[in-house]
């Protein structure tokens, strides 16, 4: 049953799951490769994975179709504490971990898929989140991709990920704290004025009618971008024209397509009644973290938000 | 010149260093390979290197040498802000970054010393710590290790690294804070009473009379150690016998040397006129993070801590 830690002091949490490897002191992590022709996410092979959670469907034929992870990070059940002493603070990590297969066609990754698939997967991550948000005990719904080896996928066709958890991430606790406070003393949202100046600077990338694209200020990674829509909305779940958002995601990865760069992107809603306004952001896997980076939190980059902003638009 | 930037939001923090890669528009990030031969390391090679700030030396031979870094993520001179409205603070990233060759022998790893001769690499760790620590600006010196190339080192020849720079990491930050209020209501380290808890659970991984190793409860990555001086002891600049650790550091290091595995290290000494009980963790790098910890700061872990201890200790 995989558990949720949190650090002596900090509130820096991990779930400890070894379930996700195969033998306790089995210490290479990766997944086994598939034999060819054997991939679980193709289409006929469907009796491969556990039962399907969604699907989007045309003419009899899948196009999207979501079902839980064969490797869960987080399981069904009660989140019954399991110690709690003065540093040993910890809980089961219950939820749900749902794999969205983006495409019946092994061949085609995220950024290849026409501007109308794109909309289904993106559309497959809002059932799925309101879906996953209702689930007794889940406190958030994180969508999520990885692309590519360097950016943890193990499996190459193409595909996304949702896990629903006992708890508000940090990251994004931070981001509603921040908001409310900027909020009861100027009225306003941040990120709406963040996003009025970006779009001046020398940072803004691109725009459409729904939403807007920038390489963050303090960009902690080469090439890093995040996607907000105009309105402000908190979740993807409230989003009238997906399509708009599938437009300025594949102008985007069609960039990172050219280097070949692997990447992940996730979505950062607010929480159940919480007020966020809600964004996408994208991280290419260009340089990895390391003794400096883990030691102090503090990341170098080498290549400025202003730069990758010209990469974008070139 | 290197700038330090913070989130629009929230106390996250980034060097912008562009001057580390070659070209603006060279996405490409790993530094050039070396030719045979010209490993600037190497005994023979000094010239290639900037001048030497610190040598241990025996019959006119060096055995450690320390010098400043060709590629450094912060620079000398003022820290003179560049931009402070609303949501774009930022200063310039100023400090010294060192490079501490660990020995003059090509093919010999940090774990592959004499206990004798890690103990001369922990001198320089003390005597650069004490002496960058005084430079005008600098609040914070990181003393650190990358071994292999998935924990980002660029160079075979062993090594370490000092960065020393204007900022107090927010990972130190946090533990000091947690720290002082554990303090404040305890009367005691808090570091003090989870060594003496740790060393009696199934966590414990090693002891002599200096240091204690153990897998932290809430380890966020597979084979995650963590080592104390049992004494209360703010710096490594404040260690008796270097030996000690130099032992246990090797003890665990030749643990993964057998699974070949790339590792970070890092020194977490108190900042300046603050308290911290000063430790060292050890982050074997066998998975990395993706778009799940990359969007919620949570982890996932497939060792817990009670398994790594068992490698450890096998």
């Amino acid at each position: 049953m995989p558990e949720l830690r949190r650090d002596y002091l900090l509130d820096k949490w991990v779930i400890i799951a070894p379930e996700r490897k195969k033998r306790p002191h089995d210490f290479k992590i990766s997944k086994p490769k598939l034999k060819k022709g054997s991939c679980p996410f193709c289409i006929g092979n469907e009796h491969m994975t556990p039962p399907e959670t969604f699907r989007i469907e045309k003419a009899g034929k899948w196009l999207v179709r979501a079902f839980p992870n064969m490797y869960p990070a987080v399981a069904k059940g009660s989140e019954a504490l399991m110690l709690d002493k003065e540093f040993f603070y910890s809980k089961k990590a219950v939820g749900a971990h749902e794999i969205l297969v983006e495409t019946p066609n092994n061949e085609k990754q995220f950024y290849d898929l026409s501007v109308e698939e794109i909309e289904h997967v993106l559309q497959g991550y809002v059932q799925r989140t309101a879906s996953l948000g209702a689930l007794k005990n889940v406190r958030y719904v994180l969508a999520f991709k990885n692309h590519g080896a360097k950016a943890g996928a193990s499996l190459m066709h193409s595909h996304s990920q949702i896990i629903a958890y006992n708890k508000v991430p940090g990251i994004i606790d931070e981001k509603v704290k921040a908001s409310g406070n900027y909020r009861r003393k100027k009225k306003a949202c941040p990120y709406c004025r963040i996003i009025a100046k970006e779009r001046k600077s020398k940072r803004f990338i691109a725009e459409n009618n729904g939403f807007i694209a920038f390489a963050p200020f303090a960009s902690i990674q080469p090439l890093e971008a995040w996607v907000f829509p105009k309105k402000h909305l908190r979740s993807i779940v409230e989003v009238d024209e997906l399509r708009q958002l599938a437009l300025i995601l594949k102008k985007l990865l069609l960039k990172l397509k050219k280097l070949n760069a692997a990447y992940n992107f996730y979505v950062h809603n607010a929480p159940s009644g919480k007020d966020l306004h809600f964004h996408i952001e994208l991280r290419p896997q260009l340089s990895k973290p390391a003794g400096f980076e883990y030691g102090t939190g503090t990341y170098i980059n080498v290549i400025s938000p202003e730069d990758a902003a010209i990469f974008y638009k070139k």
